[in-house]
């Protein structure tokens, strides 16, 4: 079914005979989604070949287009030095986030080759959380003193030019003598003044900047109020320390949306890609897995402790199913909306109540309505008035407890540092399920004798 | 709970009182998170307020950085021209954007109001599908005839500084006479080359490009191999039509994965947020959960099928809900890394097989380790090998099963065109769950001898 074999194929051999120039032209002849596609699908050696083959640049290059967690596993099956010349090559703010990746031994064999320099670079930048300011900064920006003139800062580019290149040179900034942000110098400002005016009577003075500690969702506000590329990040005390790009910034946004999913869906321990071994995989899953197992049993222990009613109405065995399918539905919808409301920083932890009472009138709503259906097919496939009522008032007042518990808990989770990604959907499916179960066998418990009529 | 309301108290009472600058100081007052949280939280009638005490420039800046969905219900309930006055403010990306979200009369009311020329650059934009290059480019850039010479464009860019102060201005791009792609001229180039060169010599000539019809997966590529800010957007002929910038390509890529979270949640025609008409919210989440509880019955109706089976073995029921949910977990994991790898590009629709073997293996192996755990959980509870066996089998087999539908599932959906997102989820649960209760049940009806001891 591979259509797509045959680059595929020329890679390999290429490989194979340790063609530089080939895998060069291989590459270049693939669009950037093939060549990736390429890449992940060679054999592990042939990866690590691959890379080793390439000059250290474009194998930074490959690096940054693979999937974080491929390319971490990739560095760590290679010679610390090999990896250590690649992750050089990689932007600042990638290479921090690779190094956190590796395992911690693995980073520190790679910081160990290194340049001193380089790596105690390197080392400051792991330091910072990865979804606030400092960990999405980068360190590549030009800054200059403010007592410079427009002629020094040309003359300077100038001179710098193949240096400055892989910047984005959009703006430079300007700082005082100890490295305090003083002001923005937009390249435009500098093309139209005059050659000997002082920068810090061009540059835009007091220019608005975040501190290290900045957390994602304060920088995506940020962004979409100020219509900038980019803005200095600082220290408590105003020293500049770097710059947080808006398309990092989005870049970050999207992994956290695709993280929450994952999550949610229960990957956990990052992302997993089919190339990757299938013990790793297989181990993954089941860590997650067996804990829901447990919870799955726990609930259903309700159903055991019931026996003799399900016994008696054996009718109740197809619907206990329903019940706990269509609560984790309705669950599901408010967990997801809560999330999305996080994230846009539309609702605080602290405003439980206000959600706690808008998902009660859509969960009495939405109850009152499947309630009626499921009770109207109970009661039409055996003709018991009260063996449909309870099938509707079970899942009725379920529907509403699911709405209710899937739109506070990712609150709650959020409100104690937790991850409501990973947590939500376990602890809403649980209670449900207990809850659904005891409010379907209980309540036909109570009505027994007019079950069994 | 809302500490925060006082801030939002005299927002409510500047607009009470129709003091736009008191209005003004208070939303300058706020934080960006701040601001877009206290407007969500006004009446409807004091958000139309809002925007109408502001400038239109301001209102437009509000406007973007409300979500999507709650804006366009926003400009709805306004009167037209009050509208279109924003509508016209908004980046042209924004533009097309917002009156797609709008419904058709809503959207020719507003472009009714606006300028013929505005309105006419609006509705060329609508036409290009979201998700393209088309529908991400904007149309605020700089082109200029390739015969110019450096000091015409300098002088250009000084007359017209305050006109193309919202351009992202990092290049300026080269076209022929009849508007073709001709090159690109970065500022610095600029700024470094004698007045009187032609611009077609300091220009990088043959530039990279892409067509509108590019998809969002092939641009996240691009951008992730090219380092760049934006790259032009040309029609088949070359025509140059807009750029598509890096940052609004992580924002579409962003908002996918959001949608796709939400989509498989159950939240569909766009996003929910609380703030919504409760009529809205519940509307839209019965008309998924409606659907939902058909197929739950359907499912289900095979334990009605098998009834005798289940009241000879009562224990049996115990079993089915933890069945059909932890297919479901097993089945919604492969389904996450498909989707994942769907919008990486690392598979593609017609690559079935692997996955189905890759699924098939991580499914036999968790289905084995679960099969046990509940197996021996169901032969210590009731101290019946054959219950386990029964027990072991069906969970084992299922949740093979529903990796491998998990998988395969979304890349048949992608491949017919359809979204992975939205049906992915039901028909994984409701095909799990009918050949898990078959498995069960009619496991279970064979060896019936043996499990009524």
């Amino acid at each position: 079914m591979e259509l797509e074999h045959e680059p595929l194929e020329q890679l390999r051999n290429a490989i194979a005979n340790s063609d530089a120039q080939a895998v060069d032209v291989c590459l270049e002849n693939l669009s950037p989604a093939e060549s990736s596609h390429a890449v992940v699908n060679l054999s592990e050696g042939d990866q690590t070949r691959l890379l080793k083959l390439l000059s250290d640049e474009d194998a930074a290059e490959i690096v940054e287009t693979l999937p974080e967690a491929h390319a971490a596993q990739l560095l760590e099956q290679m010679s610390p030095g090999d990896a250590a010349a690649i992750v050089s090559e990689l932007g600042s703010d990638d290479q921090a986030d690779m190094m956190i990746r590796l395992s911690d031994a693995g980073a520190e064999a790679i910081l160990a080759e290194m340049k001193p320099a380089d790596a105690a670079e390197t080392r400051r930048l792991m330091q910072y959380s990865p979804e606030t300011a400092g960990g999405l900064m980068v360190t590549e920006y030009l800054a200059y003193v403010e007592n410079l003139r427009c002629e020094d800062v040309v003359n300077d580019m100038r001179r710098n030019a193949e240096r400055y290149r892989d910047f984005d040179v959009q703006y430079a900034y300007v700082v005082s003598k100890a490295g305090h942000l003083r002001g923005v110098l937009r390249l435009r400002d500098l093309l139209l003044a005059l050659s000997t005016t002082r920068i810090d009577e061009v540059m835009l003075a007091k220019p608005k900047s975040v501190e290290v500690d900045t957390p994602l969702e304060e920088l995506e506000r940020f962004f979409d109020h100020h219509q900038w590329l980019g803005v200095p990040v600082v220290e408590a005390n105003g020293y500049l320390v770097g710059i947080v790009k808006r398309v990092n910034v989005e870049e970050a946004a999207e992994e956290r949306s695709s993280r929450h999913f994952l999550k949610f869906m229960g990957i956990m321990g990052g992302e997993e890609l089919r190339t990757m071994p299938l013990r790793l995989r297989s181990f993954r899953r089941l860590s997650w897995l067996s804990i829901n197992i447990v919870l799955n049993i726990v609930a259903a222990s309700v159903i055991a402790m019931h026996q003799d009613t399900l016994s008696s109405v054996i009718a109740l065995a197809v619907f206990l199913p329903i019940i706990s399918d269509m609560s984790g539905c309705s669950g599901n919808q408010a967990v997801a909306v809560s999330m999305r409301e996080l994230s846009l920083g539309l609702i605080k932890p602290r405003e439980f109540w206000r959600v706690f009472s808008k998902e009660a009138a859509v969960g009495t709503i939405n109850g009152v309505v499947l309630g009626l259906l499921l009770g109207l097919v109970a009661f039409a496939w055996k003709g018991n008035v009260v063996l449909g009522a309870v099938v509707a008032i079970a899942l009725a007042m379920n529907t509403l407890l699911a709405a209710v518990i899937g739109g506070t808990v990712p609150m709650l989770l959020r409100g104690l540092g937790q991850d409501p990604a990973l947590a939500s959907g376990p602890i809403l499916t649980t209670i449900t399920d207990m809850c659904g179960f005891l409010l379907v066998l209980s309540l036909a418990s109570y009505c027994l004798p007019w079950l069994t009529v």
